[in-house]
């Protein structure tokens, strides 16, 4: 059998991130790689009951649902998102398997071959990969620490004409930075007058730092929507309850959706039902947000710890900030340096993270690492860092 | 916001049994439209107790896990397929949510714009539609009673090279026929022959009635695998646990399964961890055969209940066969009459089917309907019936 594959299959280059993650999977390598939370903080007992709930309410919970998702969900999660300044209805609600599905629905109904796509320089890895298998043309736009930036965004939005600009204005994979207001009604302001459709990632948006005094609006509460909104937001309960229940949601305008719907229904018929049952009976009996605090709490001192120990050492050459949020450090070696390479030493010595060239539309930079520091709890981390170090001996003078 | 929707956006005509499913939601009218399993008769003691066990392993059961699906799955699924002739290891096998994934991500990684794809004439609608999107053409291949016309099969793998073959050869959506060995042996020789892939698509295989003494072997079972496997098969647990779970799986080449699961990276990660979980509890501690014998018996009730019914009325010119397995009538009206329109008025009245054009790849028969048995018990079934032979009144002479 010869097998005749599409030509489309050259670009599903497989994430490094989950070959990583395959190689490190039950051994001894400490992982800074994955966008991992933390397991010890998953709400079981919580989980458990709302499952239980679900099975008492009958035997539809294992049946076929709705496409577009379990309507009561829906309704929780709009009350849940009407309280960060989203007002929105069922109908301009998508459910789904993660976020990841959002990406890759909305890449299958407005993306045609050789569309550009913008997104920020860095950017995550997997919409790289989606953009790209849809034969879109990915191009970075310049940013800083306050987000991306207006005048570059400006000069490509006339340049290219681009279909979408992709952006994770909070707490960004792989940066950990935050936009400012400024620059999300800036962004919002120049995508309206090109007709780009904006998709917002807000996966980490809940996990912000601090005393909560500091709040970022989503660029979709932004929006005022005259004729259709310009904005596709997605999120997910993978970082906030736990990613095992594969459920992520868009908001967008009401046609949007319905086409995203359409395309979902071809896709996978619906995400699990049993999944999405248990979540609203989490939303309506849990305390979700009492234990959101809880989770931000951990990591920020998770966060801390890392940041000490980058401190410590303070390798020659090597920059990073210090996150508002998320699940991640940047870290900037020296230009000389080549992280693909050093992971491979770092890995026999028994730690890993994802080297920057992965994150970039184009013109890599090869001398970036993400370090995630939500995963490990602070004696791990502890290690890892002092096997990072004797890697680093190696490349760093 | 002018909207820049991509091409291949038309191709998302929305599945009629969906919006079928979508109006008749939580009303007096009485489907059968969808291919739903009887609720009242999913093992939800058995699915709560494997949650619980699932639960008591730990927390990694909420965490992410490999694309290619959850490893003791695998293995047990492997051993499953096994009992019916199937020789995998883990790297043959993907898990999915639902065995519509399977078909998409085949799809994708498989299918360039303007490919041939054959299938039966008629087949499952959402294969269509899922080929379609991605800019297939599929052309459909004549049948009889016994399964696919080997000599149409073979003149079309020779006028059209076409890259797949999607066969649903047990108790096929819609016709509820089945294969004989002859023509599977055939069609699986043919095709590798002319380097086609088969894609078996096998939802209800499980669901036999009779004595279990006639057993049809998977194509999947029969191909010898000199250099690669020629067939890729898939199937699912949502019509013999419940389709709430969303888990399907393929197997096939270990080449043609890691570009799916590529693919799937993009498409959504992974399926949901709990899920996988909880049916790996289910196959390693509770009876599944013991309970699929208990579906096979009452699905097999309902068939025959139906198939009285239709003795009953004997609508004149209306033909049918009664099905040796699976969940489907199909019914053929004269050739005169228009399913379509029909519905319009059995809607009315209170009874949905789904009219058979929307089963054809090309040249449609506008007098066919499906009509599935499984999902209303035999008092329901009664009334329903008696609603669509008053819908018939009016086009019947």
């Amino acid at each position: 059998m010869n097998y005749r594959f599409s030509a489309r299959l050259g670009s599903f280059s497989s994430s490094a991130v989950r070959e990583i993650l395959k190689l490190t999977q039950g051994d001894s390598v400490i992982s800074f790689a994955g966008g991992l939370p933390a397991e010890e903080h998953f709400p079981v007992t919580a989980i458990s009951e709302a499952f239980e709930r679900s099975m008492r309410l009958g035997k539809k919970a294992l049946q076929y649902g709705l496409t577009e998702g379990y309507l009561p969900l829906r309704e929780s999660l709009g009350r849940r998102m009407a309280r960060k300044g989203m007002n929105v209805t069922p109908d301009d609600m998508l459910i789904t398997t993660g976020s990841q599905q959002v990406i890759d629905l909305l890449s299958r109904i407005y993306i045609d071959p050789g569309d550009v796509i913008l997104v920020e320089r860095p950017t995550y890895l997997s919409a790289l990969q989606v953009f790209r298998s849809y034969g879109a043309v990915p191009v970075s736009v310049n940013g800083d620490k306050d987000g991306i930036d207006l005048a570059d965004l400006e000069a490509k939005l006339k340049q290219y004409r681009p279909k979408m600009l992709y952006v994770i204005p909070t707490f960004s994979n792989p940066t950990g930075r935050v936009w400012s207001e400024e620059r999300r009604r800036g962004a919002l302001k120049l995508c309206r007058e090109a007709d780009t459709l904006i998709l917002e990632d807000d996966p980490y948006g809940e996990l912000r730092f601090g005393d909560g005094s500091r709040t970022y609006p989503s660029i979709f509460s932004l929006d005022e929507h005259p004729q259709g909104s310009c904005v596709v937001y997605t999120s997910t309960f993978s970082k906030t309850v736990a990613p095992g229940l594969r459920t992520g949601w868009a908001l967008g305008d009401p046609e949007v959706i319905r086409q995203m719907a359409r395309a979902k229904q071809a896709a996978d018929l619906q995400s699990s039902s049993l999944d999405q049952q248990t979540l609203h009976q989490l939303l309506e009996h849990f305390d979700l947000d009492g234990h959101i605090e809880l989770v931000r709490k951990e990591y920020e001192g998770r966060m801390r710890r890392m940041a000490d120990l980058l401190r410590q050492y303070n390798w020659p050459g090597v920059s990073w900030e210090e996150p508002e949020g998320g699940m991640f450090f940047w870290v900037e070696l020296p230009e000389e340096a080549d992280t693909a390479e050093l992971l491979k030493t770092a890995v026999e010595l028994g730690v890993a993270f994802v080297p920057g060239v992965t994150f970039f539309a184009d013109n890599p930079k090869r001398n970036a690492m993400r370090m995630n520091f939500s995963y490990n709890d602070a004696s791990v981390t502890e290690i890892g860092m002092e096997r990072l170090n004797r890697a680093l001996a190696g490349v760093l003078v």
